[in-house]
């Protein structure tokens, strides 16, 4: 019964592809850069446009809930108490796009090459969450829905949900639900589904060092003046050793050792570290020695710096010895490290290890919390048979890098199990010039999430 | 009679104060940046300013040289050929002025503040060598010219004075002289004037460090693919040990090791290290270690990176582990170590230190050669005895950290004495923002001049 109601939505998809194709596109239109205060009215922008597609797609009620930062839309269609409740959580703002210069098309102004749609967010996470909306509305135009859903889209994934937090306390009965179901993540390959089963944590602080009160000539102060600069490297360099391993004391104490049989299993999945390589450029990896690329991405914490700046960085030479030097640096987090407590580490150390003839000052940005997902839950059985129906293989669980805060808020204030089904691609480029997602993954995420309504409702 | 001679260009100089300002004033407004071309019409206006006030100050002849790059402005007044000839040398180019936020007035609007000019060049190089123009219009006015003067104003020494050299080869008769006079260097204090009588050399580089072929999510490739940044401060900060020393092999070959008597000599220089950090606002001096901070800056080489960037460097954070970082780095040398050698070297070592999960390259910029001046010339005695007449004190001899890269050529290419005059002062912050020059200054270095042309006359 249910199988013969999905067809229904299915074919409804099929026949709509372009209709949905060409809203997605306006969507991404809208530049919502929720970490740059200019783009701040096109993020509000970004929510009146869902909660309209929302209210098109059929949903009893969508409202736009303001917080202390960017809104967060919410809809909701109940069709039965009884019916087991699907929540979709996603966001609707995205990364900076700059470099601007590096992008091959405008990032904001999408288009469609080699069946790929090019644009920030087309994939992170416009492109995943749209899918929901029209699932959604494919199932619910042809009255073939068989669990109640509700939405709740954010505009501040990309700086750190602060305010989400609030909202998800504030409102338990209303969110309510058996399945926190998102797409924001990414599969291993089009040949090999995979459900993400575990993300990492994220702390993020920005630091900067202060040598003299003003920017100096190199040549009347170079040599007798510390130069930030060459301090903020030399700390910066002092927070790994040769081995790659972060040297924070206390940064490793509540990582979890794995057994060598839950690495192997980790280890099975198809990874080649030539075409990574190739793909990439590069003629060798580099990570924390003693763990293959797979381990070193899924299960172990690392440290980046996402940004630096300081002195004279126009063309041609300057000779000066600058006032300032300034780094983002950003940390990877796993289970059991608690992101607060891993950049009060991080605040101690950078100022413990600042020679006497500079001045640090460290400003912690937004953190997230890792998290592992149930493989035994009703929600990820369903979705093993989703992608059965789809793709005709059973997904793999993986372990993710990245990190999509919430989960851990959505299984310790909701107490709901989180699904992340995601539809992208390490090639999609996410945060880079050239972001893109798959027109197939688009149109075949829609019906894997349609298939996937079905199975959820006969598990329970 | 000289000493006659010489007060009628004093009483000259002193009763067109407000003009001589005014024209300086004029020249500070041209924003003649030489590193940035989009100042390049600028730059070649300073130029025609400066033959015209040549011409009005009351020079035979006066013309713009072209070369490859800026011209170079020469003029001349031969008033016997049997009388010595000074030839004046300094550079209407200034330093790029950004960061501009940090300037407390606009850079290229000068203003007189307590009895000091503000603004980009007011003592680097414009407000020091517009001296020269203006004491030799008040000789020339006032029939009481001692010497004969030449003139070689360039506007390439911010970037490397690299057509000079090429000029001064082609022009060895045509700027024949007994002393060349420059006055781009600083004195020790307004009580304590002194002569510079060493310059370091440089050697300028910008390096770039690629890691990946495009912007990662530092979230899903983050400790498996090397950070470029990461990799970039730890070769920076590889170029010295923990004592300050450079580690590029060879670096220091050619560095002469002085006897302790000359650096008592050299350490007897008045200097409050406590002034000094308090000038600076910084709690502790840092260089080299065993030496002091004299030593430092004059007979010691040294490594600073000038300027550095890479990744995201907006507001907020972005997770982006990025493709490329880039650095600027200079190296000030002093005698025996040859600018283009000492490149090379840093060049042969940068490359070799690179890991193999990473592709550098090393851009070479302008270089210059250190200088050591004589102390026991006859220009340096006629300066040593103008200087006592305008400030009733021997000047000391001292070594500067900063360079003049076509001191050496001169010695070199015209075998000329060099004498270097400055009136500069530390607190000049020339290349900082609110770069400024006393008015005192300016006024006292014009009377300065014009004793020792007198001097000078009678000195051959």
């Amino acid at each position: 019964m249910s199988e013969h109601n999905s067809q229904q939505a299915l074919n409804y998809s099929e026949e709509n592809k372009d209709g949905f194709l060409n809203e997605l596109f306006d969507l991404l239109r809208i530049p919502s850069v929720s970490a740059d205060p200019k783009f701040s009215k096109d993020v509000h922008e970004a929510a009146k446009f869902i909660k309209q597609k929302l209210i098109d797609a059929g949903v009893d009620k969508a409202e736009i809930c303001e917080t202390a930062g960017y809104p967060i839309v919410y809809g909701e269609k109940i069709i039965d108490e009884n019916l087991p409740t699907v929540l979709v959580y996603g966001h609707y703002d995205v990364q900076p796009a700059d470099p601007y210069e590096l992008w091959d098309s405008p990032p904001f102004e999408p288009v469609i090459k080699d069946d790929r749609i090019y644009a920030r967010g087309a994939c992170d996470d416009k492109g995943q969450f749209y899918m929901h909306v029209k699932a959604f509305e494919a199932m619910s135009k042809t009255d073939s829905l068989q669990c109640n859903v509700k939405f709740m889209i954010e505009g501040e994934e990309e700086v750190g949900s602060n305010n989400l937090e609030i909202f998800v306390k504030e409102n338990q009965e209303k969110l309510k639900n058996n399945v926190v179901l998102i797409s924001d993540t990414s599969m291993i390959s089009m040949d090999t589904p995979s459900i993400t089963a575990g993300l990492r944590g994220l702390s993020y602080v920005e630091v900067e060092v202060t040598g003299p009160n003003r920017d100096l000539h190199s040549g009347t102060y170079g040599g007798a003046v510390a130069n930030p600069i060459n301090v903020l490297c030399d700390m910066i360099s002092s927070l790994k050793d040769e081995n790659g391993h972060i040297t924070i004391p206390g940064f490793y104490d509540k990582v979890e050792e794995y057994s060598q049989e839950y690495r192997d299993t980790l280890n099975k999945a198809p990874f080649s570290e030539e075409d990574y390589k190739k793909e990439l450029d590069i003629d060798a990896v580099f990570g924390e020695k003693g763990y293959t690329t797979i381990e070193r991405i899924g299960i172990r914490p690392t440290l980046d710096v996402n940004g630096i700046w300081g002195g004279y960085i126009g063309e041609g030479a300057k000779t000066v010895l600058p006032s300032k030097a300034y780094a983002k640096i950003s940390m990877r987090l796993v289970p059991n490290q608690e992101s607060d407590e891993i950049t009060q580490l991080f605040v101690n150390h950078f100022n413990s290890i600042a020679p006497d003839y500079v001045k640090v000052k460290v400003t912690p940005h937004h953190g997230g919390e890792s998290a592992v997902v149930s493989t035994d839950s009703p929600a990820f059985r369903a979705a093993e048979k989703a992608f059965k129906d789809g793709w005709n293989k059973k997904p793999l669980p993986t372990r993710d890098g990245g990190s999509i805060p919430i989960v851990a808020l959505f299984e310790k204030e909701l107490k709901s199990d989180v699904l992340l089904m995601g539809f992208g691609l390490d090639k999609d480029a996410i945060h880079s010039p050239n972001e893109s997602y798959g027109v197939e993954n688009f149109f075949r995420g829609i019906d894997t999430i349609i298939r996937f309504h079905g199975h959820f409702a006969k598990a329970e």
